[in-house]
């Protein structure tokens, strides 16, 4: 029997999870693998606390470098999260030839760069399936079956909770604080949900498939990234008058100046596969000249889900392990300049509040047109003294679109920009 | 620079587009992977055929021997289709010690199980991504991301020609044969449509998808199938009526028997997932205890979608030649028994023509309750003489199910079993 000694760093939700999966489906995953997978070692805050997992007591310890140290560990899973301390024990662990498997998108977002290159030198796996869309296969198809391909955009939902509040407020009819206590109540949101509803939890997954994508390395700093908090029940029932379903996207992008990542609430047609995508799932979207397009869907976070794309990574580590040999990293990053934001193509859809008085459409058009932005429809409401002006632009550099809305924003005719946001997925 | 030299048997549709791919991407995959790939060698029944490749002439031979014995060729891709040279050569290949592509589903399907072995023995890898889905990334997750999940089912839409007659005889109510002629005329479909429209090509498509899925091998001889010929407008509009989309599944599922897969024509709930899969699309959909559900979606056929799953493996194969070591075959096929195919649970939507008569729906009843098959629902319509009863089961054993059909078609008051199509995907 092949025996791999695996250590943990973490035993919350996802590490519980692994070590139950390890311990109860021990003989299905041997029968299928050949592994015998064996838990060693599991650093924890506090090893007192009731854990309720089938492993000895004696094997939690407070002290991480030990179980790098242990010599009965063969790999290492990292799941406790953020970037430190696990940053530095990751790569101690790496120098030190251990392959390592880790759900954590923060680091591999903001020191993937590093952490690949030290694997890569010292001949072991990094390998990180969990940190992007949960369960759902990403990073290996992005990585592997496609690395053929000249992929030109990656773009998907990658936080369940803003999705859910999302489709809450699309089904329902719930105000914004309304859904997010609903999603808080269920558990889909954290009692502080600031780097879901605020974007960055998606940007660091963002930057991730724009660094695997397009093979050029994008930092977690080169991701502008805006979440949802001001989006209103009032936008989402306009924009489903006009044909189409919000919802924050990472985008990652080959464009014509260079490789992009962004975040931020979008309005996606209807008949676009990402608009069907309901609830907490996750789901991510693949465009490229020979494939045409791709869609992944499925559980996008959860300790179940989250184990099983560990788990996953573990059964390639170790085999790798066995066969004395290192396949992965399997992504080199070559040079290539990154986007800057200002000259990604964007349209927008705005909401204008203006006095209801003649030649203040005139106005407006002209702003825009002076901005080089032309406007693809206008749509417009009159509600006693003022109009409520809905308009849609066509694709112009994101920083022409942001003149032209500063532009307006100046006019005296208009009294409020009562929201700007990004339309995606529509031809021109 | 890392020189590996590829071998073709074949250069047709995915062949040629392959070799194309390899020519003009050659700089950016080797900036993305760091692999020089060199084609050195191609099969071809006719060197002499313009082919329009920017390739030397005499690359092309009739003997596909001498591209396996070449020297220069370090792995070999097997493009050729059918059991039939293909077998043998793949297999020669593997027995020398040269790792193989193959995209010839057939060919795994049917003698997967020996060439897998033989690989093993050599210690270098067998790859077929492109066997399954064309485009879409599903061998790998299968085999590698899932590899810790005890998967319950897989199912899929694997054959694009029949997912479009069925698309377009649900969108436009075009009858069977209508929608055929027009899937030729469109280069959806063959001009000899039988693989397809039969159920065979699918069924290939399920004994890998059911051996990958549960570690069990089941080999193309033991999928049952059955296709799209006997589908009917009539069927498809009724259907619609009751909330179910009729669709050709390859279902593979981990049930109390053992494993099972088999391909037929389903009525599927209008909600789940793969009623939506419009056209020559594929899906699969993965459901597991931990995963929920997992959906990929993507070109199921075509040369560049599976040039694309071609290329991914042969980048993959190369990195396992350079890296020095043999990391796949990544499954092992436990003994585990096959589910007989009576067995399995199945429900059923019956279409009889009965005669309009007092107590004719009460002798089909206890035909039903006999064979202890219980009806779920019962729809009338008279037609004057004779009346349309639309008969939806609940969940029983296939061979009772048939059994009851074979009772309810002895009835006197039964003119005809107009049809009898499963039921997927709903409970009981």
């Amino acid at each position: 029997m092949n025996t791999i000694g695996i250590g943990l760093l973490g035993a919350g939700t996802v590490g519980g999870t692994l070590i139950k999966r390890l311990t109860t489906d021990h003989a299905a995953i041997a029968a299928k693998t050949g592994l015998d997978l064996q838990v060693r070692r599991v650093a924890v805050r506090d090893p007192g606390k009731s854990r309720n997992l089938d492993i000895p007591e004696g094997m939690f310890t407070t002290d991480a470098q030990s179980v790098i140290d242990d010599p009965e560990v063969d790999l290492l899973v990292e799941v406790m999260g953020g970037q430190e301390p696990a940053g530095p024990l990751v790569l101690r662990a790496l120098e030190a030839g251990k392959p390592v498997v880790t759900a954590n998108k923060e680091l591999i977002a903001a020191r993937g760069y590093d952490l690949i290159a030290a694997a890569e030198k010292s001949g072991v796996a990094l390998l990180f399936e969990a940190a992007v869309g949960g369960g759902i296969p990403i990073i290996r198809p992005l990585s592997e079956t496609l690395a053929g391909e000249r992929l030109t955009r990656v773009m998907g939902i990658v936080n369940g909770t803003t999705n859910f509040i999302l489709s809450q407020m699309t089904e329902e009819g719930t105000a914004y604080e309304d859904a997010l206590a609903e999603a808080q109540e269920l558990g889909f949101a954290e009692p502080d949900p600031t780097a879901d509803v605020g974007g960055a939890d998606a940007a660091a997954k963002a930057a991730i498939l724009a660094s695997l994508g397009f093979g050029t390395w994008v930092g977690l700093d080169r991701v502008p990234h805006t979440g949802i908090t001001e989006i209103t029940a009032t936008d989402i029932r306009y924009a489903d008058d006009l044909g189409y379903t919000i919802k924050l996207l990472a985008i990652a992008e080959d464009t014509d100046n260079g490789v992009s990542a962004r975040v931020h609430p979008v309005l996606l047609p209807h008949a676009h596969p990402l608009s069907a995508i309901r609830g907490a799932t996750n789901a991510i979207f693949i465009e490229g000249p020979a494939i045409d397009t791709l869609l992944f869907a499925g559980p996008g976070a959860g300790g179940d889900p989250t184990a099983t794309a560990v788990l996953g990574d573990v059964i390639d580590a170790a085999r790798e392990i066995l066969a004395g040999a290192q396949v992965a990293p399997r992504i080199r990053f070559a040079p290539s300049s990154l986007a800057d934001f200002g000259s990604v193509p964007t349209k927008w859809y705005v909401r204008l509040e203006v006095a209801d008085l003649p030649g203040v459409l005139a106005q407006i058009a002209s702003a825009f047109g002076e901005a080089n932005v032309s406007i693809k429809s206008v749509w417009q409401e009159e509600t006693g003294e003022e109009a409520t002006l809905l308009i849609v632009t066509h694709l112009a550099p994101e920083s022409e679109q942001q003149n032209a809305l500063a532009a307006v924003n100046e006019l005296d005719c208009v009294h409020a920009v009562a929201a700007a946001i990004r339309v995606e997925s529509e031809e021109a």
